[in-house]
């Protein structure tokens, strides 16, 4: 059987060696329950405490006080492109930053008149927009903070008179988030926060005023969520244990600011070599580069192929670019090691000075 | 740390040993993949071995050809309460056999007139009604195959005009499904299938035409996941996976007529001690009786208190019924093997006899 090799998937992602290790042993045992995690009840205490835990968890982490209510939700990021619309309002305005913001707007056309507020697309979404054309009495405005398939990132985020929604799936805990800036962020859990099936979601209470009452459909509702601890039905239980792992195993790195430092660093690694080399070259604009994804080309598609096939064979995978982007793309989620970074800095440094 | 007890949760639910052993392997490193199970791309190679699998394994077990779709979806039994109507159509006929069928009706009238074409309300839920008044043109008839609160299962499902339409959650690949009186089946996996995260949803390739081009949102429409193969976005691969796991477990015991006969005799076990023991009251109705999920009472509710606390301590967990019936209740799934029963009958008999 093969080493763990360096995995730079996009997401389902790499997740710390510490957090599968212990999640293994309690596939079959979990703490004194006589049974392991899959196989408690939702209802019972073994399974309250960790649902407890990863909430309190992720809430020291995000520094989320009571006055939002933290969720756990089915259906990834994509059930969420309904929901912020079906709950917030029909009539949202969108900052268009690449494939997920598309489809985020998509399925908020399915319900009413979303908006473009800004698009980067004629620069094949290679920035984050400069200015934002925002309406008056919007029920919201929405960005991607992060932005896998094209590698770019805001900076910071936009302040805006109207609730500002984050679709913060591949950037969520790799950095400190602003909180007083955002009103709901959303966020699937298989990039930095644990395996996929379940997504987070951080909803300031005054907004549920604005479902509740309508009689929604009780698994789209945030108030539903809200009033039921998210335990109106069944959740996800491994995949709430698993993100209570990944947070616990962050607070023992030191927390938010720590591994932004380190993401920084990883980062940087890579951006300096593309950067020196020309041979490579970044799909992003160095102010809306992002920390999460670094994406780059070879001269060639051929040599972007070869690249990937390559990289795979030396120990090193994941590093094919999206379908709709091509090139290439490293991801360097909380959970990949500088060395990884480092390790594929190197490979880069020799696959240019060998086929260059 | 305590050994593994008998588990009798209603679900998340005991499963089979050799399957939560395989998983464990697989949490740190997957095949050849060189990265554990919930780090694998759901785009790549190893997972699409897996969810292509999972899906023949399933087909296989249930007699399902391709004139059926089987699609993966989150959200669980209580996202298909929304997403039948939404999809087939507003004024379903609901049977109502106790609070999950409830609820099932209660998500439809959410969305139209939805309507009730039988009920056993009056008598507590304690049958399954033996009339139906189906309305001609109903769009679909919705069943609760095995009703796990109140302990409750339809020995054979009805031949209706319009598409049946099965929530068979807690009673699927139990015993064999009869598919030519069906036309959608869904069931969340956390019973007979594998772990909380994921339901199965299996409906006629007609159907579909019913949500084709209504621009639903495509989270919600099955004509999305039949044509992605439940891929649109990132599905949740651990909760699949598992499922495989327990659908091959499932396949090598022999297949559905095997541990349909292992499961009779599991609930006989229980039903036999309960009919020769005057201590003991089964709540559902001799020909409605469930073989999955066995409802009883003590005396009183102070007996039936210290019945649960008890057998807890002797190794026997999750025996207090739902908190809408009372009493108590043995969940037999296909993972509980016949020993564990006869453990509980054991149990029962003594129990009887010290405080009856």
């Amino acid at each position: 059987m093969r080493e763990r090799v360096w995995n730079f998937c996009a997401g389902p992602a790499t997740l710390p060696l510490e957090v599968l290790e212990e999640a293994r042993e309690a596939l079959l045992r979990f703490g004194d329950s006589g049974a392991g995690i899959l196989e408690v009840s939702h209802r019972g205490r073994h399974y309250a405490q960790v649902h407890a835990e990863a909430q309190a968890a992720l809430r020291r982490l995000l520094g989320a006080d009571d006055g939002w209510a933290l969720l756990f939700v089915q259906g990834g990021a994509s059930l969420q492109f309904h929901m912020v619309p079906l709950n917030l309002g029909l009539e949202g305005d969108y900052v268009l930053t690449g494939v997920w913001s598309e489809k985020a707007l998509e399925e908020a056309r399915k319900l009413g008149p979303a908006r473009v507020a800004a698009s980067s697309e004629a620069s094949r979404f290679d920035r984050i927009p400069a200015a934002l054309d925002l309406r008056d009495g919007a029920p919201y405005v929405h960005v991607t903070t992060n932005n896998t398939v094209w590698g770019t990132q805001w900076a910071e985020l936009p302040r805006t008179r109207a609730p500002l929604v984050c679709d913060a799936s591949s950037d969520i805990l790799s950095r400190p988030l602003d909180l007083s800036r955002c009103d709901l962020v959303y966020a699937g859990a298989q990039k930095n926060l644990g395996p996929a099936g379940v997504a987070l979601v951080l909803v300031r209470r005054e907004l549920l005023e604005r479902s509740r009452g309508r009689h929604l459909p009780a698994m789209l509702d945030y108030a539903v969520y809200a009033e039921h601890d998210s335990l109106h039905n069944t959740p996800p239980t491994f995949a709430i244990y698993v993100v209570g792992l990944v947070a616990r195993w962050l607070e023992a790195r030191g927390g938010v600011a720590e591994i932004a430092a380190a993401n920084e660093e990883k980062a940087r690694v890579l951006y300096d070599l593309i950067d020196a080399t020309p041979f490579y070259r970044g799909l992003a604009q160095p102010g809306s580069r992002s920390r999460m994804n670094v994406t780059f080309r070879c001269p060639t598609a051929e040599l972007d192929e070869r690249f990937a096939r390559e990289a795979e064979a030396a120990g090193l995978i994941g590093l094919k670019g999206h379908r709709t982007a091509g090139g290439l793309r490293a991801s360097l989620y909380n959970a990949m090691p500088r060395a990884g970074a480092e390790a594929l800095a190197s490979f880069m440094a020799e696959f240019a000075r060998t086929r260059g």
